[in-house]
């Protein structure tokens, strides 16, 4: 349609600053493409808590399924951290996750080039690192059931359980495939199959859903063993799939290779509905203070541009702007690593420099 | 007592070449401060599904009670990989483990400074590392039940069970703070308290238990933030204690910061039993062509005579040994970086070299 509807989640922390320049972006490639952006806020995380006593609102809920797409900044802080687990912010992420069936979390993993030596890693083992992680994200231990913390005769018991069935692997694998068709062709499930029953069933209906796909090559790698070959070569891997548990360490080990976790966007998509954010946290210890690097939240548009506004082009120029504008020397605190040769900006700043590249 | 005995499991693969140059330092060690070695060796593994059907034996169980440590090689080879569960060589490995009691897994990761530019991370961030990784080993997703495989209306299921009790986690706790005590007194648990109820017991169960030893910091970390915090700066952690199965993928991880896990060696204590083994798997690709790298599992052997033989001045001798052999330049293939400065060996020659520096 012609208006594009988004339900912007700002959050806590830096969320808020971060969201509003993604934002300014997504107005002018709307603008730019012959649409009308609407857009809405509202409270999730912990400034819901503060607010309706709860992280996430029936009305929250509703107006996120009758988006187009939900634009969520970060969730988070210490001073909500002794709550109990359903009165605490991340329980948001995890229904907004299960409520809107967002199955499909994919994480792009590339090194900018102009960023190559702020990484850990030497600059040989990265520079061409190209991983799309797609994690499932509403199975697995992070859902199953039973679980809870019981009394024993001599203390407690601490209880999770680890559930996956065909279809929900089924389902991921697809994305999965279908994600690798039009990359390098490759995919690397990775699963724990010499010591978890719901690994070797993973494996299995990983092995079978794959004859679907004749002409991408499939491999399946032990977790411990891809956790150290991200570190060691990440080049060899195309698109990684994996379990919701898994892809959340993984993914998280995997952001280091690009330097800094302040770059990484990320999709969250299901059947109907589709959600995108920053891989990043809230970073509460510089909210506020208009410091902190809004290129992932950035980049989280172009991928929303891409998989739900049908707007393809845009995506690609979002994408190159952000090249451009590291390029060109504009950098956030947390990417600055030559001061001298730099332009040092603020967020908004920042914002601006990229609106100006686009 | 004046006579040590070792039960060698030397298992699949390197296995052999790998425990066979071990024993040859142990032997010497145990000659110079005035013991009687005695060894017998047992089948384990893909090597005992051969023999006798299944991966561990009743006889090679008893041995290994009876000894004052074992020395296992490596399990494994993609001959089993498609047999049932209980019959895999890894399920050997399970079996020692639960039936040993050997709840404790301990994995020193350790740059050697003549291998500082043999790891994929820049020389400054790995510099100054010198973890204990202290993973629980007998408990967690790997033991807990229901874990099952089932039909349903549409397709299967698979289940897995994460358990931990207060005493599992007191019993880890305790020795990741004695351990702490004699090195840099610090410890940070890694758990997933923000999604899993079995990690809000463990993160529980630690803040109380950590009152024993006031002298000691602690911090909790997230495990996908500790993923990263290996790559981003390894530096900043002593001892690290967490899950089975956290520990499983973050020790992988980890060994990359030396460049390779084929220098790390290992030890699982428990109560009344401990054995030893290097890191590394048995990497069937180069078996039986003295090739393979021996130092990991002579460093588990130091390990040994540190926690099970009472012979902590013997643990120095052969890591001080290590270091003056690799800094003579002797190199196995898997950590030559420049052949032109180094001596290229073998598995036997690297044995013997260690052995002349001793
Ligand atoms: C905040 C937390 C519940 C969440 C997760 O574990 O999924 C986060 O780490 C992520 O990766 O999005
Ligand atoms: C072989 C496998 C069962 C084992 C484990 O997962 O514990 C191995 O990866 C290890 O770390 O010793």
């Amino acid at each position: 349609s012609v208006t594009k509807n988004i339900v912007v989640l700002p959050g806590d922390g830096i969320g808020p600053e971060v969201t509003s320049e993604a934002v300014k972006i997504l107005q002018a490639v709307c603008e730019r493409h012959g649409y009308k952006l609407e857009t809405e806020s509202y409270d999730v995380g912990g400034a819901s808590i503060d607010r309706y006593g709860r992280p996430l609102t029936q009305e929250t809920l509703e107006a996120c399924k009758k988006a187009d797409a939900v634009l969520l900044g970060a969730v988070g802080g210490s001073q909500w951290d002794d709550q109990p687990k359903d009165k605490r912010p991340e329980a948001a992420l995890l229904g907004l996750r299960k409520e809107l069936g967002l199955y499909a979390n994919l994480r792009p993993i590339k090194t900018y080039e102009p960023l190559l030596q702020s990484s850990p890693l030497k600059e040989e083992i990265i520079k061409d690192v190209d991983i799309m992680i797609v994690r499932e994200l509403t199975g697995g231990i992070y859902f199953g059931r039973p679980r809870l913390i019981e009394k024993t005769n001599t203390g407690e018991r601490g209880v999770d359980t680890l559930v996956y069935t065909t279809e929900e692997v089924e389902r991921i694998v697809h994305t999965a495939f279908e994600t690798a068709a039009v990359r390098n062709r490759k995919v690397t499930s990775v699963d724990k199959a010499n010591v978890l029953d719901s690994s070797r069933l993973w494996r299995r209906t990983v092995k079978k859903s794959a004859k679907q796909w004749p002409e991408i090559t499939l491999e399946h790698m032990l977790v411990d063993n891809c956790a150290m070959q991200l570190v060691r070569a990440p080049s060899q891997f195309d698109v990684i799939v994996t379990a919701n548990m898994f892809g959340d360490i993984l993914s998280d080990e995997a952001s280091m290779i690009t330097g800094s976790i302040g770059m990484l966007p990320s999709a969250s998509l299901g059947k109907e509905h589709a959600m995108y954010e920053p891989v990043h946290g809230s970073a509460p210890d510089i909210a506020g203070e208009n410091k902190a690097n809004p290129l992932a939240t950035i980049a989280s548009v172009a991928l929303m541009c891409r998989y739900s506004l049908d707007m393809p082009e845009a995506a690609l120029e979002i994408e190159e702007a952000i090249q451009t504008t590291l390029k060109d020397g504009f950098r956030t605190g947390d990417i600055s690593t030559d001061p001298s040769s730099e332009y040092l900006v603020d967020t908004e700043e920042m914002g601006s420099a990229v609106l100006k590249h686009l």
